[in-house]
């Protein structure tokens, strides 16, 4: 029996929710390996609804993060809130601007940025339990927050972007430059990142960076 | 400079629109292969809105399926009016609801399926041209509906089911049964296809199948 790992989108559509490729790609690396992939997402309303070929903002439309990222899971999603560290034995987060307006706000307060109440939750138990957690493309601002203010300062990349990196600092993260087919790996903290599409022009370099975390996440879960 | 393929979607989930995980890995197959992707839909309303995460018809909702689709192109996506044959050397059509729902109405007409009209244009003006086009999942409904009345009778899989491949075939198609992993290729008309989520219980395994044709598409290309 593989290992359980739970995927956390945060909507559908790089926009305004988890970001396509990066989740699909995650989900196809776990199968392959034969890992079981456990999606699941907050009961919540997305920040934003971007109309994806214009790149605007739909002024007064609402979707909920639950029921988009149902999409990507195909129907088989889970209430963030009923799952505990004890059902999985991994955590990976995809990126997309979902993981930085929906599970946490960091794209509007930027250091400043507190993740939602579940995903604090969830990120810390599992890193109580020593459990591995990965963090794709801004996934890692998720980490930053959940940890600010403990004695966990994460060792993290989101690629090389100086704005972001300084911010992720200033939460307590310690965010290292990386290229886009490399992963970050935090071994005491048990957390690896890669940066996807912080960086990636092509779907392929997104993908070569997941594979690698995805294979690291798993052998830690061992 | 690797071939251009044109990627018709038809939404953003599987329910309602174009299959995601489907999309995402025809997607990072042909940029493996170093083939540009083209996604294209057509800017019409979508049948249905569905809440995938209870199954259940959103009554009274709509979306736009050229705008739903920019969000597995990451908004990099054509109006499907504006794309010729002589613009690309091949075609390829994942599957989902949105296949049946959007790019023709097989799910509510069966046999009396009629595509529209701007698929059934490319669709023609492929095999008129020597071109291949690829036909995912339920896909394959679509290149039935766009033949009927012609002398092309496509051989064609949408994997096992009995009901759907008869249907097919009162169309003009001719089925061929294929497990998941397979690719049926139709090498007097250049047309492939495979059955994927047809069949496919895990994402690994509508890769196998999509892998395949996407290989041979690229193949019957060159």
């Amino acid at each position: 029996m593989g290992a359980k790992v739970g995927v956390v989108l945060s909507g559908c559509g790089v926009s305004d929710g988890a970001e396509i490729h990066e989740s699909v790609i995650t989900l196809l690396a776990l199968d392959r390996a034969g890992a079981q992939a456990i999606c699941m997402a907050p009961d919540i309303a997305q920040l934003h609804v971007v109309n994806h070929a214009t790149g605007e903002v739909a002024q007064g439309a609402t979707r909920n993060v639950l029921e988009e990222s149902a999409r990507i899971a195909r129907g088989q999603i889970r209430n963030m809130r009923d799952v505990r560290a004890e059902d999985i034995d991994a955590l990976i987060l995809p990126g997309g601007y979902g993981a930085a307006k929906n599970l946490c706000d960091f794209a509007t307060k930027g250091a400043n940025a507190v993740a939602h109440a579940e995903i604090t939750r969830l990120v810390r138990a599992m890193h109580a339990a020593g459990k591995p957690v990965g963090f794709i493309c801004i996934a890692p601002a998720i980490a930053a927050a959940a940890f600010r203010g403990t004695p966990v300062h994460p060792r993290l990349t989101i690629g090389t972007d100086a704005e972001t990196s300084a911010a992720l600092e200033r939460m307590g993260a310690r965010p290292v430059s990386h290229e886009v087919d490399e992963i970050e790996v935090d071994d005491e903290n048990r957390i690896v990142s890669t940066p996807a599409y912080m960086l990636a022009g092509r779907i392929s370099e997104a993908a070569a960076g997941i594979e690698k975390l995805v294979a690291k996440v798993l052998e830690l879960a061992r």
